[in-house]
Formats: C-alpha cells, sequence, structure tokens
C-alpha cells in the first residue's frame, strides 16, 4: 500500500523532492539475465528534459542517472534496481514570489491541508519531477519488452486545431521511423503539424499562459492474453497508469471517436479468416489482449503555473495576487508528458507480461522443468 | 494479486458466473458497528435490474440478496461480509445460436485463447452478472460515506443528441432530490430528454442494434485530503474503478470539455474569501479532494451482443454467420452501468476515506487514545 | 490488505462464523485446465472434522463441501473457485454458560476491545471452524503441487513425552505410505506411541483439562528456487501461514535441535557429488528452497476451552467463575490442527510455485512463446 | 508484491550489494508532522556495526546515513523517506579464496540456480549488510511508537548454556534501563553471563568455528486490538517479520516453554480485578494484543562462514576444499541480529499501529471531524 509504488511483479516506487539533493527509484522485479542498456535510459531521459527547445521548461537538468545496485557486469541479477538522479539546476529564489500563497489548479492546496507542511519549492513531490524516475524504469520495462519483440510509441496528437487522426496505417509508420516523432520540438509527427502548434505555442508563450494537449498511444505485437479479469483488465491498470501522471484528466481506448453516438453494428469488429476486419476494440476485448494494436488517447489539462496574475490566498487565508515572474515552467506540459504516457505504457505492459506467466496449468508444469 | 479483488481497507471480491448456481461477493474491512441496511442493497439492486421496463434486458432476476456471514443483530461485527444471490432465470438454450462461434466485440475470443476453455453460456465472468456484486457492496460503501456526510449520484448524460451538461447548480438539484434520476427509465434526469431517447433506443431495438453512452457522476461533501501522491491518486484509483466496468472504455474527470483547446488562465480556479470561483478541477488538484464536487464522466461502448447478422469464425476456425435471435442482452448498457459507476464510486470513496486514517501524526494519537 | 486473505497470486479469502449459517471460501488464482478432485477435498475435510474418534470435538460437522462457481466440467476454468459448507450441528445452548463472560485464553476478550462487538456462540471468527476452508483450499493446492510432483505431509510428534524425531528416512517411509500417519486416531505415526497418547489423553479429558502439542511437517521434490529474498522469504511465509493457525504459538524450520548449542561446522551441510552430505538447512538457505526435504515444527498451545472451572471477568468488569459444561472442544487442537498445518503448506508452496515463474528472462521468453 | 519490501502501511523497501557503491532503504507511510531523530538512527546503526568489539564482525562500517527525501526541516513531511549509507569498508580480494565455490550453508548455491548469476564478492543482496537498512527504517519506526509511548527491547538470552530466562519483572528492569543491555559486549543483560558467553565465543573464534543463539524481545505499553484476524494476526505478521532475517529458524511467542508438555488449566491466563494474573499468552490473544507485555525467542543459527576447512562443490560441479582465511565474519551473529530484531519488531508494531485506524466506525467518525 505504498503510495509511491507502481505495479505488481514489476514494481517501481519512486522518492525525492523537486529541490531537494537528489530525486531516485528502486526497480523491483527485473528478470535476471535482461542486458541493461544505459544508453536507451539517457535516450528517453533525454526526450524528457526540460531546456531541449524552447517550448518546454527552461530547468535543464542533467539528468545523468546513475544505477546503484542490481547489476554484474551490466546485467540484471534478480536484486532491485536502484537508480538516482541529482538535482543540479535548482533555482529556489525563483519561487519566492509564490512563498504562502496557493498557486491556482496547484496540488499546493490540498497537499497542505492534508499533511499539515509543504516544501512549496519547486512543488516538492508534486512536481513533475518525479517523472523522470518514471521514464528511466519505463527505459528497463521497454527493454524486457523488446526481449519479446513488443514495441510501443507516443506522440501529441491534438493542440487547439492542430489534429493527428488515429490510423493502423500510420501507427505503423511510426514503429518503424520512430524518429518522425522524436525529431519533432512538439512531439507532433508531421512536419507542417508541428510547425503551425509551434505557432500556437509562441502566441501563448508571449502571454505567459499555458494550454492543454492530447496524447496517443499505441502498442504493437502484444500476444494475446495479457491483463486478467475483472478488476485487474489491462486497460483499468493502463488508465490508473496514465492518470497518476501529473495534470492527466482523461484516459480513452481507441481513436477517440464520441461513443454514446456509434452502434453496436458499426463498432463490434467482424473476424475473417484475415483476422478482425477493423479494430475498434483497440486491441482490448474483456479487459485482456487480443493481438491487435493497442492504442488509445490521453488527456493532459494546461499547466497551472502561469505568468499571469492570478487572485488566490494566502496560508493565512488572506486574499492575494499571484504572478510567476521567473519559475520555468512547461506552456504546455502534454509534451514531455507524451515521453511519460510511454514510460508508463511499457511498465504497465511489462508487469503485465511478467504477472501472465502461470495462467494455465500447462504454462506451469513446462516452466516446472526448467526450475527443477 | 487476486485479479478478482477490489479495493485495499475496504476489499471487494466477487465470484460466480452468470449462468452458474449462484454469484456472490465478499466485503472485507468493513467498520465494526455499521447498521447494515438491507432496504438500500435491495433498492439499488433494483435498478440495476434486467426486466424493470423494455430498454433493459428482459433478463428478469430477483437478486434477492442473502447476507451469509458479518453481521450481529444487522450491525456489522468487523468480520467479512459475504453476499450470494441466487441465480433463477437462466435460459441457458437461447445461447445455443452461439456455441463455438466468437461473437464480435466480446471477451469469448480473448478469454478461450488466455484459459484454453470458455463457458459460453452466458458469458461466465465475462458477463455484467458479476456487476449485481459491485451494486450490492457498492451500497455498503454507501453506508459508510452516508455516516460521514458524503453523497454521491451518476445519471445518464449522453444518448446519440440528447445530451444533459454537467452544471453545479444542477448537480446539487439532484443530491436533494435523487428520484429526478432514478424515476426515469433511462437514468437521464429530465423528463423530455430521457423521453427522446426512449424514442431512439426504440428504433435501435427494432434494428436489432446496440449503442453506447455517457454517464456523469458527481460526489459532494468529501473532505479535503482524500487520495494520496503520486500513484494512488484517488483520480487514478477512480479511472481504474470505472474501467473495470464491462464495456466502459473512457474515463474523464471534469465536465468533459476539449483540453486540448484550453488556456490555464481559463482552466485554473483561482481562491478567494468565498472559497474556489470555479470548478475546473473537478474536487481533485494532485490527485488529492478540495473538498469541492468531485464529478467526471464515464464512457461506454455499444453492447457487443446485438441481433444483427455478424461474420465471424467459429473455435475451428472456419468463417461462420452469427445471429443471435434469443439471448437478452441491453440496446445500450450505459443505463444500467450508470448504477454500477455509482457503485464503484462509492467504493472507491469509502476505501480511500478508510485509508486515509494515519496520515498525520496528530490523528494517530489522538485515534491512540480511544485504542486504550 | 484484506485480513482475511491469504496469498499472492493463489489467494484464498475466507468467510463464515462457527455458529452462523454456512462458512465459505474464494480461491482466485488457480490455473485454468487443472482438473478438480471433489473426493480429495473431502478426504481431507474428513480428516479435520470432529467427531471422527473420542480424542476430538464431539461436534460433528457433516462438512459436505460444495463449489458453487469456477469450473466447467470439473475442469478449473481460471475463474476463482467458490466453496460453501452450510453449518449444521449447532447447539447455541450449550455455549449460555459462557455469556458475557471471558474466556481465559480465548480472543473474545482481544475481539470485544477492539470491535465493540463479539459473537459469543461459537467464537464466531475466532472458532477453529474457520480452518475447515483452509483445509478444502489446502487441498486444491495439493492438486496443484501434486501436477508437478510436489508432496508433503504433516503428523503429531510430541505429545507431553510421546516424541516422533524427525529423520529423512522416516520421512520417505511416511511419503510412500502416508495412511500410516491417518489411519491413528491421534496422527502419530506410531501405533505404540500413538496408544500411549491415548491413555495421556484419557486421563486429561477425565480432568477436563486440555494440552498442547508439536506437529511436524514435510515436503518433497521441490524444485531449487522456490520463495524470494529479502522478505518473501519461503521460510517467512511459512512462519506466517503456521502462525496465521488459532492456537499455534511457534514455528522452526529443521529438526528442532537446539540453535544456540550448535556450532557451524557441525550445521553447515557440506556438498559432495552425491548432493548435500547433510540437511540441517532443511531444504532452505537464504529463504530460497535448495531441492532438499524441506521440514520443520509448528508449536500448538493448550486448547483455552476447558471444563475446569476458572476465574475470570465479565463484561460488566465483575469478577465471576466460568464453568463450560457443555462446549465441544478438543483436549489437544494440535491433533485437527495437524491437518490444516498441511493445508497451509501446502498453500504456502503452490503459491510459490505460481509466483516463480518470471524470475529468469529465459523463463519469460519461454512463455512468451505459448502466450502468442 | 516486491519482495524486497517490507510491511503494508509503513513500508520498508532495500536495495544496494554488501559490495556495491551504497545500500539504500525507501520508508513510505511515515505520518507527516513526526520529527526525526537523526541521532537514534545513528545509535541504532552503532550497536550493529561491525568492529564494535571482538566478537563481531571487523568490517568497521561508518554507517554514515544520509536522508535524501522526505523531510522539511528535520520533519517528516508525508512523503518517502530515502535513506543510503555508502559501502567503504570493502574488501573484494578477502573473497577470492571463495570464487567459484559454494559456501556450505550460505544462500550462494540456491541463488546462482534461481537467477542464473551470482555475485559472489560479499554475499550480494544475501549478506547481512542490508540489515542496516532495517535498523535505520527500525529507528524511525521507534519514533512513531515512542509518540504513544510503545517501548521495545531485545537481548541475546541464549548462547550455549548461558541462559537469561524471561520474567515480567526483569523486562521491566530492562525498559527502564536499556543500557544494561547495550553496554554488555554481547548484548546479554548480566554482567557474570556476558563474561561466561565471552569465553564460549573466544575459543570459538580461535577454533575458525561459530554458533547459533537465541534472542528474546519484548513490548510495553501496547494498546489492546493491534493486529487483524485471520491471516493478519499480529503474531503471525511478526513471525514472518523474524523469519526474513538472515540466518533466523525458529521463532515462538511466549517465554519458549515446551508446549506440548503443559495443560490449559495451567496455560491460561485468568483475569481478575487486577488484571490478567498471569502473561503466558505474551500479550497476545487470538492474534490480537492485550495490553499485557508482548515477548518472545527468535533462535539464530550459527553463521554459515566459518575459517574450518569445509568439503564442496564449484560451479562447475567438481569436488573441491573450501578454506576462507579472510572473509570477516561474525562469530555469532545473534549478536548483532539482536539489533535487527528489535528493528523488525518495531516495524512491524508501527505498521499495525498505522493500519488499526479504522476498525471501528466511531473512529472513522470521530476522524472524520479532523479531515474536514
Amino acid at each position: 500500500m505504498s503510495s509511491n509504488s507502481f505495479g505488481k511483479k514489476l514494481v517501481m516506487t519512486t522518492f525525492g523532492e523537486s529541490h531537494g539533493e537528489m530525486i531516485g527509484a528502486i526497480l523491483d522485479g527485473v528478470p535476471s539475465g535482461l542486458k541493461i542498456d544505459r544508453e536507451l535510459i539517457s535516450y528517453r531521459l533525454s526526450l524528457r528534459k526540460g531546456g531541449r527547445n524552447s517550448f518546454v521548461t527552461p530547468r535543464n537538468e542533467d539528468d545523468e542517472i546513475e544505477i546503484i545496485s542490481g547489476l554484474k557486469d551490466e546485467i540484471a541479477t534478480g536484486a532491485p534496481l536502484a537508480f538516482i538522479i541529482k538535482n543540479k539546476n535548482i533555482k529556489k529564489r525563483d519561487y519566492q514570489d509564490l512563498v504562502g500563497k496557493f498557486r491556482p489548479g496547484h496540488a499546493h492546496y490540498t497537499y497542505l491541508k492534508k499533511y499539515g507542511l509543504f516544501e512549496e519549492s519547486g512543488g516538492g513531490r508534486a512536481s513533475a519531477r518525479e517523472t523522470a524516475m518514471r521514464v528511466a524504469c519505463g527505459a528497463v520495462a521497454e527493454m524486457i519488452l523488446r526481449e519479446v519483440g513488443i514495441q510501443s510509441i507516443s506522440f501529441v496528437s491534438k493542440i487547439k486545431d492542430v489534429v493527428i487522426d488515429s490510423c493502423d496505417d500510420f501507427f505503423k509508420t511510426l514503429f518503424c521511423e520512430p524518429t518522425l516523432i522524436t525529431d519533432k520540438s512538439l512531439f507532433i509527427p508531421d512536419e507542417e503539424k508541428n510547425a503551425r502548434a509551434e505557432n500556437i505555442l509562441d502566441g501563448l508563450i508571449k502571454q505567459g499562459d499555458s494550454l492543454g494537449g492530447r496524447i496517443t498511444f499505441c502498442a504493437q505485437f502484444l500476444p494475446v492474453g495479457l491483463g486478467d479479469p475483472v478488476y485487474e483488465k489491462i486497460s483499468a491498470n493502463l488508465a490508473k497508469a496514465m492518470m497518476s501522471i501529473p495534470a492527466v484528466r482523461g484516459f480513452e481506448l481507441g481513436n477517440g471517436e464520441d461513443l454514446s453516438e456509434i452502434h453496436g453494428s458499426q463498432f463490434n469488429d467482424e473476424m475473417t479468416l484475415d483476422g478482425f476486419s477493423s479494430n475498434h476494440s483497440a486491441g482490448i476485448l474483456g479487459g485482456i489482449t487480443n493481438g491487435e494494436l493497442l492504442y488509445g488517447h490521453v488527456h493532459f489539462k494546461p499547466t497551472s503555473s502561469i505568468r499571469k496574475k492570478q487572485k488566490t490566498l494566502n496560508a493565512e487565508g488572506k486574499e492575494v495576487e499571484l504572478e510567476m515572474k521567473k519559475g520555468r515552467h512547461d506552456p504546455c506540459v502534454a509534451i514531455r508528458g507524451s515521453v511519460v504516457v510511454k514510460a508508463m505504457l511499457d511498465l504497465t505492459l511489462a508487469d503485465a507480461l511478467l504477472i501472465n506467466m502461470s495462467t494455465r496449468l500447462d504454462d506451469l508444469k513446462k516452466k516446472y522443468e526448467r526450475i527443477i
């Protein structure tokens, strides 16, 4: 019941505050024998990092990861992996305007009421800084999935009227060439649309405002049979995973059509000798993977920290004005958030993979042969 | 890691198949001293029942609940409550057309591949029949919430172009008069709109087709401080709870606006001496309740079981046609689903309430006084 | 965190009071495809039953088990198995002497203080009646273990000066012929010693007193590698399993020598080409099975319910005398307890077997082949 | 299901190998507002440390603890506490004799078979070094207990024929003056007996051999009502906690008498107006604390690492001799183990305390008042 842990068999536990000495994570349950690919971890972290361009927070952390346990010659031993990243680029001064004032839309208020005290500088645990550890652990999950051929992607699919529709063929293109996503400033896998969204954000930054956004995620080559009835549907676990990301307010499987307007005869995927003739189910039937592309959307609200002047209360209950002149925030958290979405997707899938090992008596017996 | 259990401190575990002898549940963690209100359980079950009118499945089960443990003179003793409902209205014959054929959009395919065998009659565990037990346990959760003044509602808010918008004032009207919801055939709390939706469904039933739908839920008088950072946000647990309901494909906090089009300066809820000046946060900041109305939407796909002819495969891998002439299905599962949404909401809130008892040292000490 | 659940992947949850309508259990996580052997369940229950002879409680329940979910043609489907046994032989009258008086050594006092109310008749949840469900679920665990060749036994090994020493050869004899245990009235696998212990108990019964006892358990043909470091050592889980049985006060691995008197050079098991040259480790090194016989002891205190007159308080805090003239209790709970010890052993081993399926990347890949 | 985590609401997760860069732990669930007493942590660590005298391992680690998250001005914020200790005194060379040889009685064999690889130097995760983190977290648990007045002690109570009997009055003396334990070289709270045991160990060290030992633990001022039926008895959780300590092979509640020789009429604790007239129940009835002294024993086997020559196999399966000339091991792990026993006792009690906050509806309502 640790509230800072995620997963059942592949268990990530994170610690550390935004402006503390370091942040870290323990990843327990990594199968022994897995080769740890440090470059993949660093690469994923680099995508999440601030300071990459003018559309993300200028807080530019090295995010140099140290792995301090669980390895022998870069191979996982079955012991818990522990990661730390030292916080270097801390500017406590920038937060001085905020001290003692509740930031509208921010967790400061609820944390203070719940715990009786709050580390305001940098947002403490309520900061998105924590998600760096999700990305590091997600990269290890990705290595596990890679061993059995599973792949995943995520990208920004909607900012205002800039929209990328879900489509199986387009997903497949992206799986072949994921740099179509990652070489874009905003992770919108379309040159022209990315440019249009850049314009929108440029205007927004000038106004000191922020914007929400929609992320699309997709995984391919999943086996049939991941996920469990009734309360451990893989779709339910995915929803929880995504909703645990700061600023996420919505989750949907499939391509985002309005389900209240669709008929069963349109939505059902008929089966033929060539397989399913459509994929409205988005890869999940009854909470269990059916082997098709698994895809859906994650909705981020606009960043709560904006430069515009806002009315609020201070901790003494007096009305005050808040103007965050400095602080370093993302105009649209969904952009970096898309990297975290992939991490949570990979962690959820790898966990399901490790859990689903003894569903059938056949498997139990086959496995037992090795064990003796 | 039981996949048939829900909750951490208030733990519901369900069992039983749609066409088995009985279905049942164990509810563990009910605080001792709680008066069990059997009428409330029966009432909630009656709302979920089939056969209530022509818009829900004609399978009309008595749903007579038996409580077989955990009570002394109708007071919870702290021991697990166990419930059973005997299945009476089983018509295995009606499912004979289906035998050996995969129903499009149904879990039959994934269950068979995962487990190697499947009880086709009635859908086994993959049937919505299981949700009767959620409703029974949800009613007990409701009793716990009632003791501390928390209330909740849920209703059908969208079927095709029939829409009920989210609005704090309207929610408050419904809290005062919940029969505005429950006396409607489709749980649409508006006479005229309910009638319009009836027309839509009437047409649909004639065509042998089905439809999806949107449910709105809301809770009031929540304390500040329910839910835990980071992975146990109450919003994340709510999302998982809802996504575990059969046919649910999407979850969103708040009033359903497109977040990718909204500015932070519009979305942030400013604070004044009169409290929050708006409630875009829908009662949750950083995954923790802020004391405002908690509300959101749950999206149901159209019922997969339709009478229209569909192409599919049989278990031997041959192409066949499927026509479900009999079987008893809902034209729109969202209607009865709305009752399950409230149950899962109440279970999630009551669980959070019981978990959030020792967050502060102060509380620990206060409680300790009683314990000695 | 259900306190009425046991196990992580093979999860047993029990419910029901000693003098309620029925007792029951849900067993979740049984691998699909397992043939359920109802006779084995009935046989194990018959060994635990009262009324078998004059040395156990005269409460003679049929213990007719009903399996109400999870099966298709007697094969486990992967859905939760649910069991119920109706209570028939209830004599509430016999407990009337007790009403309102704390029975010395009994949980009545702590339950009342903890929960504020207590079902005195039959001891409610604190009664050994609950263990019938452990035995039923344990029999299913035994079926799982049987599929991979693992066997276990338990027997009474000490009552006063009647002692059976632990010895690998003797264990092996018992594995070949378990009826050497079960055909004895007291489950002491030695004709003469069993008779001697009968005499001791006969005297005890006349005095209206009770006695403790020691149980020895042993499992063979375990694979190397069950159990997990650090906190999930199989020995730690076994200890918890055994200590959860009513009246158990001690647990030890190995043959019960006084460890504070032994040298490492004596205790260490040397290894030769023929394997380990001794088995002081009792089959466990570092909390993980090493493939040798796993064995140890469980210590039961004397039954708290005796017929002898005792001083106590009543619920109003007045001093009273307690004389249980009727009530039906075991002179030595360890005897029937030995059957429960085997059940908890089998449940713990089967759970470990199901958990230990994805420790190595090799296994994950091998399993994945089937899953796709 | 992290196997490196302990506890349900107060959750400790440890990481790091004996000869890695550092070891560490995350402690989640510490109530906000708790003042962290760094001196207490250091003091408890100093008692567990090697190099304290000639009777413990000469590996003398500073064990300088760093707390890297979860605090604001030395007050717990409700966020996870993270601890690290850098390993300084590593002598990998000393383990060169061992490379590729299975140490008799050591987990090397089972780890290698289970995981396919093993970090031999220092024993990796299977080393007692991990227990430093239990002691650090245990000290935080002790701070929580201290806030509500609960105290605990542990000491060495048996080495060969040197025995300290359990006795309530003696326990109370030790609670008043715990230095009677800690100022002794072997933590035997009796000058003369400690000296006698020193002599025994002196002889043993000369022979290059090791010895087991018995630890007694005791806690006082516990409330009535800690622990839960049926599977979460506090006694069951204590047993698991203790059996998770390296080298522990047995656990018993109470004063260690042979239960198979005792009558119920002797063992039952009668109740009078002055309270329980004896304490055979050792503070626990039905798995729930009754407010009396909670006490029992933990049995350690002799250290497996000895200097004496032993026969064994190497990883290639050849017979070899093993002689550990260097390596730094304890002649009797029970001595330093006694410090770990107290830590695990405190962690188990504090966890139970935090869990037992919403057992009664009354408590829920009282707590709710604060929360709103």
